[in-house]
C-alpha cells in the first residue's frame, strides 16, 4: 500500500528520510491449491520454488518445503544473495541461467506473468515451469499452501505445521511478530528518523521481551510442536546478531544476550530443517551489499563467531514434541546442502 | 603522514575507497614542561585543556587529569559531541562561546597559533588563555607530560601513572594497544576494501585475545596499580559495544561477550576518574552523526543497554592496588559532572 519498497524486492532506495519505513505488501495472491480453484491445481514437477537463501520471507518457504518433504515434486531454485534494482539473478548457477526455467534474472518470470509488473521482483516466487509465469509471491499465504494443500505430497511423517484446532493461536502470535518483529526489524534500519527509529526499536524490544516471557515455560510459541509459527520467528531470530544488531541498529542487546530467546532459537537451528538451510554467508552478504543507503561501503563484517549456535540449549527440559506424531526430515538432498563454511561451524 | 583524516580531527571524508585507512599524526609537538623548554613552562591557570567528551583521545586526558588533581591549575573547556568539516565547536556552552576562551570554534585557536594550519582540528588541545593559541595537540604527550611534568601542582595521594620503572613496559605495551585496538577500530571502521577491513579485524581480535591472556591473571596491564596504559585501553573498551562493534563492524565479539576484558573495563569503570568521566550520549551522538560517509541517516542507536557497567566484576581477587601508595580521588568538581541519564545507570 506504500510506493516505499520491501527488502525481499529490489526497487531501490530503503529509507525515505523523515518518514517511517512501510512495507509494501501487495502482493500476486493467486493461490496453488488443491482444488484448483485460482487455475493452478498442486500438481507434481509443475512448479519451481524460486528462493534466496539470504532472504527471511524465502527462508521460511525453504524451511517448511524440506520439513514437509516436498523435494521430490516441487523443485527449488536459488537466486544469489545479493540483486541490483532490477532484479534477483541466478548468479550461482552455470552461466548465471535457471536450469529449469532458463532464465537469468527473475524478473524474466514476473514479466511472463505482467509485461508491466510494476512492483519490486520478490522472492520467494512460486513460477509454473511450462509457462514460466510467477503464480504467486504471498510469501505467506505460499507457506502455509504448503501445509494445508500440498498435503498429499507431504513426507510420511511430516509434521502438521499448521494444525486446524490452532490455527487462529498460530495466526495471532505470527501476526504480532510480524508486525513488531519481523517486519519491526526493518522498521528500526530503515528508519528515515531518530523518531521513527526509536519508535520502531521501543515495539521490537516490548514484542521480544514478550516473546521471552512467552517462551519461558513452554517450548514452541503454539502449542507443544513446532508450527509455522515458530518457523516465521526462527528466520528472523537466525538473522538478528549477524545482520539486525548492527546493520539495522536493533542493538538493546544481541539475541545470544537474551537467554530465553536464544535458547529457543538454538533448540529450533539444531533441529533438521532450520539450521540446515541457513546459510549465514549470503544472508550477510545481502544486506550489507544490497543497501548501499545504510552501508554505503557495502563491507560485509567479519562477525560475529558463530560457533556457539550449537552450545547446548537444555530446551528438552520444558517438554514438547519437535514434530508432534510425525517425525524429523532425512538429510538435506546433495543439492541443497549449504556450502562449507556458510553454515555455524560446529566447535 | 597521510591525506587521510582523523577521526578526533574535523577534515572531512573518512573513508578512502580501495584504501586502507591511515590516521594523520602530525601533531603541533611543542611541550608544556617544568623547565619551559619550549617556552611554555607548567603555570597555573595559564592554559586551558580543550576536550570533547566523545572523543577517546580527548578522554583520556579527562581521566588523568582528574585523576591528579589538576583542577584546580588547569581548567577544562567542552565542546559538543559533533563537528562540521571546520571545526569542533563550543554548543554546549551558553550562547555557544567557550566562556573562557571567548570563540565559538576550536579551529580559531588553531588559527592563532598558525593562520594557515592546514591539518584537521583535533582534541585534546591544550590552548594557552592569554593569547588564545593552541600550545599543543599531541594527545599522547599531553597526556604522559601531566604525570610527569605537573607534578608539582598534583594533588596529595596522586597515582604515579607513569613511574619511571615501568615506562618502558607501558610504552611497549601502549604502543601495540594503540596500532592494534585504539586505532584498529578505526581500521575496521573506516576500511575502504573488504580486503583491509577483514586484515583489520583479524589485528584487532588478535590483540583482545593477547590481552585478555595478558589480564587473566594480573588486575592491570603493567605492574599491579592503574597506569597511563590503562587509561589508554580504557576510553577505546568503554566505546566497543556503543559504538565500535556496530558502526565500525568490530563484531567477533562484543566487550561484554569477552568476559576478561569486560571484567577488566567495568573494574576501571566503576573506579572514580573512570566511569564518572564517559558520557554515552556523546559518544554515540559523535560517531554516529559525524561519520556520514558510514552512518548516512545519522541515526542514533538507543542501545546497548549500559545497566551491565556496574554489575561485580570480582577482579579484586587478582590482587593489585588501583591508586598505589596514593588514594582515589574525590568526585568530580559539579561543572565537569557528567550529565544526568548520559552515563551507565545504576541497575
Amino acid at each position: 500500500m506504500s510506493a516505499t519498497d520491501t527488502d525481499n524486492s529490489t526497487k531501490g532506495a530503503y529509507v525515505t528520510g523523515g518518514a517511517e519505513f512501510a512495507r509494501d505488501t501487495n502482493y500476486i495472491t493467486t493461490r496453488i491449491t488443491e482444488d484448483g480453484r485460482d487455475g493452478f491445481p498442486v500438481e507434481p514437477d509443475r512448479y519451481r520454488l524460486i528462493v534466496a537463501r539470504a532472504c527471511p520471507w524465502a527462508n521460511r518457504a525453504i524451511i517448511v518445503r524440506r520439513l514437509l518433504g516436498l523435494e521430490p515434486v516441487l523443485s527449488m531454485g536459488m537466486t544469489g544473495p545479493t540483486h541490483d534494482k532490477r532484479s534477483w539473478t541466478f548468479d550461482l548457477d552455470p552461466g548465471g541461467v535457471d536450469p529449469v526455467l532458463g532464465i537469468e534474472r527473475l524478473q524474466e518470470a514476473y514479466f511472463k506473468r505482467d509485461p508491466e509488473y510494476p512492483r519490486g521482483i520478490t522472492v520467494p516466487a512460486m513460477v509454473e515451469v511450462a509457462t514460466g509465469k510467477v503464480v504467486t509471491n504471498d510469501y505467506r499465504q505460499m507457506t502455509l499452501d504448503l501445509s494445508t494443500e500440498w498435503t498429499r505430497f507431504h513426507r510420511e511423517g511430516a509434521p502438521d505445521l499448521y494444525p486446524e484446532h490452532l490455527r487462529n493461536e498460530i495466526d495471532e502470535v505470527a501476526h504480532r511478530n510480524y508486525t513488531e518483529v519481523n517486519n519491526g526489524v526493518y522498521r528500526c534500519g530503515f528508519a528515515g528518523s531518530q523518531e521513527s527509529y526509536e519508535s520502531a526499536y521501543d515495539r521490537l524490544f516490548t514484542r521480544l521481551d514478550w516473546l521471552t516471557e512467552r517462551l519461558s515455560t513452554r517450548r514452541y510459541l503454539v502449542g507443544d510442536s513446532i508450527t509455522q509459527a515458530d518457523v516465521f520467528l526462527f528466520t528472523t531470530l537466525a538473522r538478528f546478531d549477524p545482520v539486525y544488531h548492527g546493520h539495522f541498529k536493533a542493538n538493546r542487546s544481541k539475541l545470544s544476550e537474551m537467554p530465553v530467546l536464544w535458547a529457543y532459537a538454538r533448540d529450533l537451528f539444531q533441529t533438521p530443517g532450520f539450521g540446515d538451510t541457513t546459510d549465514f554467508v549470503q544472508i550477510k552478504k545481502h544486506y550489507y551489499v544490497v543497501h548501499t543507503d545504510i552501508n554505503p561501503t557495502q563491507i560485509v563484517p567479519a562477525g560475529p563467531d558463530l560457533t556457539n549456535w550449537w552450545e547446548p540449549h537444555h530446551r528438552e527440559e520444558l517438554g514438547g514434541r519437535p514434530f508432534g506424531d510425525g517425525t524429523p526430515p532425512g538429510p538435506p538432498v546433495p543439492s541443497e546442502v549449504v556450502p562449507d563454511g556458510h553454515g555455524a561451524p560446529r566447535p
